[in-house]
Order: structure tokens, then sequence, then C-alpha cells
């Protein structure tokens, strides 16, 4: 759901409101998305894509003894990731370089681990940035990947209206060359590249009035938010007029009432190279 | 996914192969579904609409010590659950009784809970059906409710026709006055009838070629012979023709090979009464 290696078809855009978007975003989910990725003290870890530091924060903290790169095409989403990671007592374990996912400035075998998330989702070949990443892994290491699903998506109440302007989010991805619904097709994709010991674990978010946390930093401000700044892109396209557009959100936003019901579903991949 | 109270209505029919699907469906699911239910010793229990008994056993199962009430209206559903509850060393602990969930024959605060699994999404007005049961329970009794929500399936290879395959089994079942996506709203449904402490809790099916128990258990043996059983009832209402069902099931089978993946949610609600 955010940063890419290039930044023609990122189709969130780079502006400050999409910066607090990414940041509400990666605090809600980040016990559910990231509970269970710990690194040693002294591993070697790459985060490809690492945006504005959404999930970098999280990595850190709970791997303050880990030793990461974090690298990025934007410069200036790197200079936020800094800012956002500079205060930190663990900030000294990262470093930040301006770097292409697909001509890394790395030698082989430069590290343990390999973390992407909501990177592959941008890519026109997302085959092509595995192989670059599992180049730089000394062998034996792992790769964890972590990407959406926008076609998981389902609500109460119910409306075509909404699944339409979400589509059109999709549609945007696509003229982009990303896939919006990469989350499902993980598995077949890290085997296909020649990855081992493939493993995926769904991750659900569910919402309802029970769960007012999940309702605003999750439908609210996280996936409404998200369509929503599609919209400049998806009138462009031609993908929707903006009568159906205003209609497709305004029925988006019925799913966050007191009686409605919000469900996406995030794929947390883990592998290893030989 | 199964039994309800009114025959005319249910889409899968009343055949031996669906009873085989039945069982086959609640091994797979049976840890997911009901890993978290048990009763204590001497409580009494409703199981209302307890169809061939699928699900009575892992109840049995998981509550030795309970004493489960079960009820259906179909008396050929209820004689095959009588014979696969009998064998067992807690069968003792188990009545059986032909009834309708909306005329039940047993006084008011009759049980400490209600279980109720694949009914509601079989019935016009579940509302109605909750009333009645909230009436037999007792002041602070608990109701239990699973539902799946056909609405939430999607897979890889993405397939227009095999979506399109489901939606008649979505329509077959609103056609006989069901709601095969009743899963998503049961938050609201509990709630509005007046139930308390109302918590659901998806339980996301995740199927790849790693976790051949999925693929085999749940993709191919539940959720495609159970759209697989709806095919009949789909031509006759003319929701489809042959040969786009014969397209629709082909691609869904795709999902189950070695590259393709398959997610499923199901819904489990509690709730007390006052």
């Amino acid at each position: 759901m955010r940063g890419a290696s290039k930044p023609e078809s990122y189709v969130h855009g780079y502006g400050s409101a999409e910066a607090t978007r990414l940041a509400d975003q990666a605090d809600t989910l980040a016990e559910l998305l990231h509970h269970d990725t710990h690194y040693a003290p002294g591993d070697r870890v790459l985060e490809a894509g690492c945006g504005v530091g959404a999930q970098t924060m999280h990595l850190l903290a709970r791997s303050p003894e880990a030793l990461f790169t974090c690298i990025d095409r934007e410069a200036s989403s790197l200079a936020a990731a800094r800012a956002a990671v500079g205060g930190l007592p663990a900030a000294a374990q990262v470093s930040f370089a301006e770097a292409d996912l697909f001509r890394l400035p790395f030698p082989s075998a430069s590290f343990d681990h390999v973390f992407v998330c909501f990177v592959l989702e941008h890519l026109a070949c997302p085959e092509d940035a595995l192989r670059a990443l599992m180049n730089v892994l000394r062998p034996g290491g792992s790769i964890t990947v972590i990407e959406g699903d926008h076609g998981s998506t389902f609500f109460h109440p119910h409306s075509e209206k909404a699944q339409r302007t979400i589509e059109c989010l999709v549609k945007a991805q696509a003229h982009g060359g990303g896939d919006a619904n990469i989350g499902r097709r993980l598995h077949p994709l890290l085997t296909r590249v020649g990855l081992r010991e493939v493993r995926v674990s769904p991750r659900f978010v569910y919402a309802d009035s029970s769960r007012p946390r999940w309702v605003d930093g999750f439908t609210n401000k996280t996936f409404i938010a998200m369509v929503e700044g599609a919209r400049e892109v998806s009138l462009r396209l031609g993908l929707v007029d903006e009568k159906a557009w205003e209609e497709g959100i305004a029925d988006l936003k019925r799913a966050a009432l007191d009686d409605g019901t919000f469900c996406y579903t995030f794929f947390k991949a883990t592998a290893r190279v030989d």
C-alpha cells in the first residue's frame, strides 16, 4: 500500500497527506503485520522500498540490535524516513541509501535478510525484483514480503458502487504496471523465482463497531483514505465520473458507521534462498 | 453451509453425496471453527439446525460433559445425526428432537447456551430465529453463531467466470430467501435483536500448495463440491447456461492446482442475553 521504487508508477503520490495516512496505517497495522518479525543482534537486514520509513520504525522496535539498510528510489521519501527514524534510540542501527531495487549497489551475499512491504504490488515485474533481492542475500538468508490485496475487500452494507470505486484503484495501479491484488499470488510468485520454504500467512483485518480502533485506524484512515487518494488519477484515466466516484466513496463510508463492517486481507510471506 | 430448518429453501439438497461433503467439511474446519467453544459439565446446550450432526460431533468432543439438545426440522437429517453420534462414548449426553426453530418446543430459559452453525444463512428472517432462540436461553445465557460468506471468496488465478459461478450459488440461496453473504453482517444482526457483548471473530481459510490438507479438504471437497452441488438449481433458475457453468467450475478447480491459491472467510459470533 505504499512506496514503490518507480516513482512514475506510484499511484498514491508523495504529498504530506499521504505521509500522514501512511503513518496512521503503519501504527494500526504494526502489531498485525510485524509481531512475528524479529531479527537477531548483528543480523544485516535490507529493507527495500522503505518509503517514508513507516514500517522501518516498527521493524527497528522489534529488532533493536539488527543492522538495517533501508533503500528507496525517492529522495523526498528517504528524507522523511531519516527524520522519522533519527529520533529513535536505535537510530544508529539504520543506514539509508537512495537506490534502485533493480540495480542494487551491494555485492552478492551482503545481507542475512531482506524485507519488502507494499512494494511488489507497484512493479510490472515483481519476479525481477525478487531475483535482484535474492542475489544480495547470503546462502540460507531469508526474505519477508508483505502485500495487500484490494480484491479481498468486502463490507456491509454491500455496495456495487463502492466496489467499483475500489476497482478504480486496482485499475489505476494496473495502468502503472502494478497489481493491487498481488497478495493472493505471493505463494506461486515466490516459488516460481526459486525461493525455498515459501510460507504465506494471511493477516485478516476486520472492523465493526466493537473494534473502534480498527474502524478509525483502518477502515477510515487507511483504506478509505487510500481510495480517496486515487480520485484524481481515476478521473484522469477516465475510469469513473465524478458522480459515481462520490457515490462510491459515500457507500464505502457507510461501512464505517455503527452498523457497518469492513474486511481486508494482507498476506505475509517468508522464504529462504538456497 | 448446511442444514436449514426449512427444507424447501435448503439449496444443497439432502442426498448422500451431500452428507459425505458435510462430513469432510466439518473435519477439515473443526479446529478452525470450534477450537474455542467449550461448555462446562452439566451445561444445557441447544444446537439448533443440527442437520446430519456434522458439527455436533465436534461440539461433543470438546464438551463431553455438557448436555446437548439437537434439533432439526428434517427427519432424515436427524436420523443421520443420531447414527453419527450414537457410537460415541458421550452419546448419552445428546438428545435429538425433530423441531422447528420458529416454534421451539421448550419453555423459556431452558438452556444455558445456544449454538447455531450454517443455519441463519438459509433463513428469510434470521432476526426472528434469533429472537426465538433468545427466548429459550436463561438470563445471561450465551449464543454462538457460525456462518460463512460466499462473497468473501477470492482465489488465484482470478477468473470472472468462476466468480459468476459462485454468484449462482448466492443467487440460488437468495431465491430460497437466504443470504449466502450473511457472515459479514453478523455483528449488526445480533446487535439489532438486542443481544449483548456481541463479538465477532473471523476465521480465514487459506489454501496453497504448501497446505495440501486445505487444498483437498476445503478448496476441493468443501467449497468446489458445494458449488457443484448447486448446478441443477442454478440451471433450473436460469442463472447460468451449461457452458458458462462448466467453464466457471473448471476455472475454480484451477485454483486448487499447485500454483493456485484459495481464500474464504467464516465468521463466528458470540453474544449474551440480558
